[in-house]
């Protein structure tokens, strides 16, 4: 397995999984065909116990969802669309994940916003460090997070705290994410990734048996929410179709777009706010 | 807009709205009826994207349901009763707040307990001071919350820590309401305030069709609680008739009437105590 | 009441049951019909109003379900089975107490693992102090806790800190537990005894109805998480039949068995993973 967007590193049952995708680790079309080939491999891995991403980039995790892609995918009758009007490409890719045989693991030590959030959010368990941000952007540029980060995000953290994460569109630090349960709990720079890594490694020493087992109480018990998790979907396709179709929101997105290097993204809450003007 | 018990002041499309009634802020007939008569202006003010909820007095966000009215409402037939007996009158208002199209915030700095507490519940994101005291004291005088506060303690944070606040009927810190889920989180005296107007400022840059977007989703996912809550507010009513029946409880609730001062009212759970000796 | 591995102490309506029952505190068959006998007693006694669950050794709450009686249940025709095969009996045994009329709160202040803190995760309040130990080593011996545990954790800490639980088979520290929602707080050693009699004093001073109606709300809400609780009891009983009938798990088990002493069970997830070896 070779990928253009993602660096890979097996240690024995482990897959170790980095981002990889220039200055910002933006999350294009590539990226999410990349993401989504190595799912599908990795459903009939046996070798693989669990999987690990992280990012190669020491400051951006996932910067969001390209917005260059974005407009090709709107414009550019090439790109793959989802069929189906009810989910979208990044909730099935995020879905596809979340139902992987193996244990899979999110390290983040840097800015991880939008659409990587929304796919992080569907990884088993998940840590970072103080310093990392997690944002959810979209509200401010008048739409709302489509890949199923809104849904999970509800699912995951309760109605009060996550709107004010979806309504503030502000950073909050991985402390504040394990406060609000968006990880598992905060770990310092230095030792996140032996902390991990340990994790891993446990997790990997597990029978196939055992972890099937645990994921089909966890399946069983929390099935409940699976017809909510698929009409909240549809809720954020319908309201993204809608939201998109107004000029206005095109225009701040094309303002956004050429915004899209390091300097500007390192406080995109900022930077948006700036191009709202 | 002007009301007897609420002190309302804009800016912009923020409203503020601070409870306003007399040394112990209690919610009174009166009270609910200009909270109804708000809540129905609200849905059709298109100019306000945010309610920022708070309190003029200084000590008291709310006491607790006025005693005096709650006899009032119990034996005189000129106040206003539900007609159905599944719902009440707090119930119903509480409800009705939480579906209002705006963005409400609630800022507690202060003591709210019973009634109030109940209220706050329904509001959509909730920050406390840690000086505050968040109590539902009802179980003490042998009833229980009514207000659809057992019922939303029970699907905000949990049967194991909405028991411990139901049964011990003791006041708990902004910081004990932070950890145990009752608000968003607890900031510093003198920096609730600026978080809060800066919360309320993003949330109210927000376009409407982001807003609207982001509940659907959360009703959508989270609507499977929506039949529970409405069991449960049945509930907390039959056991609410059967218990404001019994005449030690009617008793007890007239001694505590004629305490309802701010001096008793700084440490309740210790008046009540000392009542039902 | 008299029992071999329960003391019992009264102090007016509150019930002190301290596991009593050797160095481990090991779960045994003879300690699941004490605790199936009192809470039978419990369920038509009156006067006691709350039950509080302790331990009478320094060192260890409940060690884990025994291994020898574990053999013996799968062996010896003459101990008692479960006559369903989607109910096992310390699934029967937690969700019984949990259906009791009585408040219980469960105080740890020590090492408690693997079915000790199954039946733990059915009281109705769980208190710890730092220095107690969570554990649930059964995926590292190639099995999963079947006695309400997976389904149990599941519902109270969701999915992602369950399967860093259930995956990690590590021990958790009572700050851990309580950041994840295992336990409602960690306590100091020299405060936990005194905030739960306290606790138990106020809750005991509740009248049966006040007690009664909270319990019929709560139920009537989360009433929705009992098929998926059943549902999760019939899956982890399945999954353990599959798992035990594997020959290198009971030969590992077997090993184990000859290991339950004080020293290997001081760190047993260090002694299992020594014994895998």
């Amino acid at each position: 397995m070779s990928y253009q967007t993602l660096s890979l590193r097996r240690d024995g049952r482990i897959l170790y999984v980095d981002i990889d995708n220039g200055p910002l680790n933006l999350m294009t079309i590539q990226m999410v065909g990349e993401l989504f080939d190595l799912a599908g491999k990795l459903v009939f891995d046996q070798e693989t116990g669990v999987v690990v991403l992280g990012s190669a980039n020491p400051e951006f995790f996932i910067a969001h969802f390209d917005l260059d892609d974005l407009f090709r995918s709107m414009n550019d009758p090439d790109v793959p669309q989802s069929k189906y009007p009810d989910i979208n490409v990044v909730q099935a890719l995020s879905t596809m994940w979340e139902a992987l045989p193996q244990v899979t693991i999110g390290l983040v030590d840097g800015i991880v916003r939008g659409g990587g959030l929304e796919f992080l959010l569907a990884t088993h368990m998940r840590f970072a460090t103080p310093r990392s941000r997690f944002c959810l952007p979209e509200t401010s540029g008048g739409f709302l997070p489509t890949g199923g980060g809104t849904t999970r995000l509800a699912l995951h953290i309760g109605p009060a705290r996550a709107r004010e994460v979806l309504l503030s569109a502000r950073d909050f630090s991985g402390e504040e994410a394990a406060a609000y349960g968006m990880v598992n709990r905060a770990l310092p720079a230095d030792g996140i990734r032996a902390y991990v890594d340990d994790l891993a490694r446990r997790a990997a020493a597990r029978s196939a048996g055992s972890v099937a087992a645990v994921n089909q109480v966890l399946t069983k018990v929390l099935g409940g929410a699976v017809d909510a998790q698929f009409a909240g979907f549809a809720v954020e396709n319908e309201a993204m179709r809608a939201l998109l179709g107004i000029p206005a929101v095109q225009e701040h997105l094309r303002k956004l777009a050429e915004l899209q290097d390091v300097e500007h993204e390192r406080d995109l809450p900022a930077t948006i706010a700036g191009a709202a003007r």
